[in-house]
């Protein structure tokens, strides 16, 4: 029984800011050491367009490669109906994942739509899921902050994450999508979200853009309390998985996650995969400066 | 006034593990830079033997090119007498640093002496720093963990700093040598050193080896309180002062320096000076990967 649930978002966050295209083959084995490290919900594609995220073009092939294991949850980003539909040809995934962002200039220039009008078609998607019994979880983007408009007033995110639960989404991921939250926010984020939904709702998404991933888990684990919120940091290219769990183990809190293995999964990704220098402090301090 | 002290260490604790030998110019004009982005306490060099730091064996030209400015206080590394009758001699500087491991193994091979025959040559230092009217303060060094012993008591920590204290030291900086201090352990050892010493005594010194630096910092400001805990995280190489001024900026805790000059520093010493990229998340934000 793991005091924090991590999901590990590394095979869709992480990757689709890699320009080199990984093989298939590679993913799904980065997936495979990733249950065997311990985690139990990995988010493993996205279905949007290949044109826009290359990289994730194969998402239904890789589907097909994905060990089954017990209690192991993988979740897909589903952008829109197409997506969902390929969500559900591909019958192996368990969770859908949206997006969304607070800010309306962030949002038009993600999705090229209004915030109500993206609202609306999330709408549709999370109908289709919730009647299919498929659990979902939706990105609230920019909830600290945009790179747009500045500052993010914390009532228009709790307003959306309420209005986003109410229509049927299960999980509310609070978004720092620039990085820029600090942990007097985090909490004020935490304690106002849980005043007006189910604890075991929130989701914390965390970027490690100043450093401050850590420092805002922490604040988030601290005020969300002990088993029950769930927290979904960046994945490599943001906060490297590792840090967190070192962090967690040294500071007594359970996440069922093999440090050990997780480390020696980022190390092939640094040495033989990637082949550049990951920004992952443990695997500095284990193996050197390169 | 600020809310809280920081004492930048980077002309010290930052440039001694450089390889390249920087002018002394440089040095100074590095040191006149962050008097004008608003620190008052800063360590400037270090009478070590030549022989053990190069980078540092300019020390007393150096001091002479310092600026005196209204309430700036220059620090220097202070090993033992001869370093105290150096450090008299160049007559510009107003505090001493010293430095003794808890841990054994890493005081013996640091300056290669036992731990109580070294308290006894800091003895002897701070006494003459006392009769002298010299503030004096002192690294702990290993205070969360030895590279060579692994973990270290708390209390043993507690009694060494006592001690340190009875013997005339003003400052006890607690110093998290390899950054594997966790904020759990943090407010643990504040809370145990206030019980013993006053708070305005403590100065956490911190490494971010593990990426911790910045949670450390907030969990030792969140126990010290307010106005009275000063603090001094590593320097570049270990955390880059910039980070902890923009999350404490950010938290509302001021610092009394100015972001934006201190951002231009590191990016002067990035560019100009030690040309390579600098561990600075808020320079990497604002300047991109390179």
């Amino acid at each position: 029984m793991s005091e924090v649930d991590l999901c590990e978002v590394g095979p869709r966050d992480g990757l689709q800011n890699e320009t080199d295209i990984l093989t298939t083959d590679t993913k799904a084995r980065l997936i495979r050491e990733l249950v065997e490290a311990g985690f139990r919900r990995i988010e493993v594609t996205s279905f949007v367009s290949p044109k826009w995220i290359p990289q994730l073009a194969d998402a239904d092939e890789l589907v097909d490669l994905l060990p089954e294991h017990e209690g192991v949850r993988y979740a897909g980003l589903v952008p829109n109906i197409p997506g969902w539909d390929r969500f559900c040809s591909s019958g192996r995934l368990h969770d859908i994942a949206l997006f969304i962002s607070v800010s309306e200039t962030h949002n038009q220039k993600n999705v090229n739509k209004p915030v109500a009008t993206h609202f609306e078609r999330l709408r549709q998607v999370i109908e289709r899921s919730t009647g299919a019994g498929v659990p979902s979880r939706v990105y609230v983007s920019t909830a600290f902050g945009c790179p747009y408009e500045g500052a993010v007033a914390q009532d228009a995110v709790v307003d959306l994450a309420v209005k986003l639960h109410e229509a049927g989404a299960d999980e509310i991921a609070i978004g720092d999508t620039i990085g820029v939250g600090v942990p007097r926010q985090v909490k004020a984020m935490v304690k106002a979200m849980s005043d007006a939904l189910p604890l075991d709702a929130l989701v914390l998404h965390l970027h490690d853009t100043y450093g401050r991933a850590l420092s805002n888990a922490m604040a988030g684990y601290e005020v969300g309390g002990l088993g029950g919120c769930p927290y979904a940091p960046g994945a490599s290219g943001n906060l490297a998985t590792e840090d967190l769990v070192s962090l967690f183990d040294e500071e007594g809190i359970e996440t069922g996650v093999d440090l050990e293995h997780l480390t020696q999964i980022s190390a092939w990704l640094e040495r033989d995969v990637l082949k550049r220098l990951l920004p992952s402090r443990v695997l500095r301090a284990r193996l050197g400066p390169r």
